[in-house]
């Protein structure tokens, strides 16, 4: 039995696209499974209220206040106490939700979680992730961190990858995930400080460390999970957007502009909703922020319910699979590994 | 009169496809201006030989010796004192030519040009630009640093913006240029210790400075001179090769995998023709390196002779227009205004 917490105050289109993501996600889920939804009771209802749906299988926990885009973080979590963010989080440090999903103010989600779940014993910097979708490769890349930490020290790029490894390997089942580093070269001595002394400790780890991945490469993904900073994978993450739309109105633009051309162009334009459908991040569930205490996962937000929907049945083998757990116990084993290598 | 610099041996069409471009240079120089191409004197002139074109125009300096790919840059300046890039850049100090162009070795050129010419005084860190080609916006965007200094203390990116403001008006005829941080995001308080230290500098400076630049904004062109360092440029500019790639690939795919969209792919193929050139950089000639004392442009090291031809063509202005001085005039009177300050 798995139970499901949903933030129904935050992203763009809350309540109404979160919750008629929850109601399809409902029909799907197996019998003991149910939705917890966090939020204006009210409001919920009546959205509730539309669909048709198993009436066991959601429940709706009033909070009174929402944070918004608007709010700071910190500050937010901190006064904001009856907020669905908030009342849904504890809800996870109090064990009566399994994993909680929010479109909402991304930094005080993070904030949040790492305030009201604590970090995983040994990490340093819990991270935001993202799953770049395949492009060439075939295969879905996940970048980690994207953006929760826009400084970060060479151990933190060696958390991220035990972190990413285990979650590759636990919730999309890739047997020994392969890690990379983005840098700005091939070669080992290639990039800054950081980036420098991260290949080192990466390439001494257990880890199946494949070395540097310059950023030309990443879309035929050459690896499982890509590590880098906060800044560096935020840089990256929002140019595959920006760039995704310049290609699309380049394309139109010339697609447009001669009479064969045009012709063409109806002749394609499935295509082309395809290959936008391509870069529709949606499609991949949540993003799961990783080195707390609890399964947290953000959605983009803009998240509709189709989003809504994926994202809850996917996390379904994050709670399963004990990632929490494994991330603790890996991360411990090379803390011990260090600890005995400095008694010698 | 100007006296253009070739380096004949650098790149990997050299030098055929060197001196064929010198050659189509040469027929559209004015009276007066003349092409010096550095290196083995047999070879180029056996290539010469193929063409016909004004003799007086074009003038061989015996180099005999190359640096490679696989030279290490420090290493190959100090040591291979007779190859083509050592000798030009002589050449460049001595003021016997007034520009230098290179396809070679992008780390021997820039230590080369450090070493041999010198930074321009008051200038920590000389940096490498790129432009990148207009997508959405329509003009181009000189982004720099693009490669030369993976760390920067916040004050080398004031000195970018000083250097490509200064570029962009003398050379590109932009009036009053403006310049942004690439950051992530769009409020001051954003970034890491270096973006929001430079921040505050380039607010404080005669800049026109915009504010911090998302890299999703990049392909709307939002400003004229866009500073980061050079480890994010590097990331930006090699992801910008990748995704064209990445882009092209899911294209054809898409296209070539219905009967329709093979019509229809058919039809558009001129027009995909057109947007790969789009992101072919040797269209917008070399990319200076700016900091150091004199003009040194370098190309693409897969550059054919009509980037060879444009990069001699687009070089006028940079030396008719003194950039260099220009450059060190405004880095001294921020550098005096700064010493006014402390003096109060």
């Amino acid at each position: 039995m798995i139970k499901f917490g949903l933030d129904g105050m935050g992203g763009d289109n809350a309540p109404h696209e979160i919750v008629k993501g929850a109601v399809d996600a409902a029909q799907k889920l197996s019998d003991e499974d149910v939705i917890y939804i966090f939020g204006d009771e009210a409001l919920i209802k009546a959205e509730l209220g539309k669909y048709k749906y198993p009436d066991e299988k959601i429940t709706v926990i009033h909070a009174s206040e929402v944070i918004t885009n608007h709010d700071t973080p910190v500050k937010a979590i901190r006064r904001k106490t009856d907020s669905s963010m908030v009342v849904g989080l504890n809800y996870l440090k109090d064990e009566k939700i399994d994993v909680f999903i929010s479109a909402g103010n991304t930094g005080a989600l993070l904030s949040g979680s790492t305030l009201i779940l604590g970090r995983i014993r040994g990490i340093d910097r819990p991270a935001l992730t993202t799953i770049l979708p395949p492009m060439v490769g075939g295969k879905p890349l996940f970048l980690m961190d994207s953006g929760a930490n826009s400084e970060c020290k060479p151990n933190n790029l060696l958390e991220f990858g035990v972190m990413g490894s285990v979650y590759m390997n636990k919730v999309m089942g890739v047997e020994d995930p392969v890690v990379g580093l983005v840098n700005i070269g091939a070669e080992e001595s290639k990039g800054n400080t950081v980036t420098k002394a991260a290949y080192e400790l990466l390439s001494q780890s257990d880890l199946n460390f494949k070395g540097n991945v310059e950023s030309r490469e990443i879309p035929e993904s050459p690896v499982d999970v890509l590590v880098c900073d906060g800044f560096t994978g935020n840089i990256i993450i929002k140019y595959t957007e920006g760039l995704a739309m310049g290609f699309m109105h380049i394309l139109k633009d010339k697609l447009s502009s001669g009479f064969t051309a045009k012709i063409g162009a109806a002749l394609v334009m499935d295509k082309l909703r395809e290959l936008k459908g391509m870069f529709d991040y949606s499609e991949y569930g949540g993003a799961p922020f990783l080195g707390v205490r609890g399964a947290v996962l953000k959605m983009h937000g803009s998240s509709n319910a189709n989003a809504v929907k994926n994202t809850i049945l996917k996390s379904k083998a994050y709670v399963e699979n004990s990632v929490v757990k494994t991330i603790h116990d890996q991360i411990m084993s090379i803390a011990e590994a260090a600890e005995d290598e400095d008694d010698l």
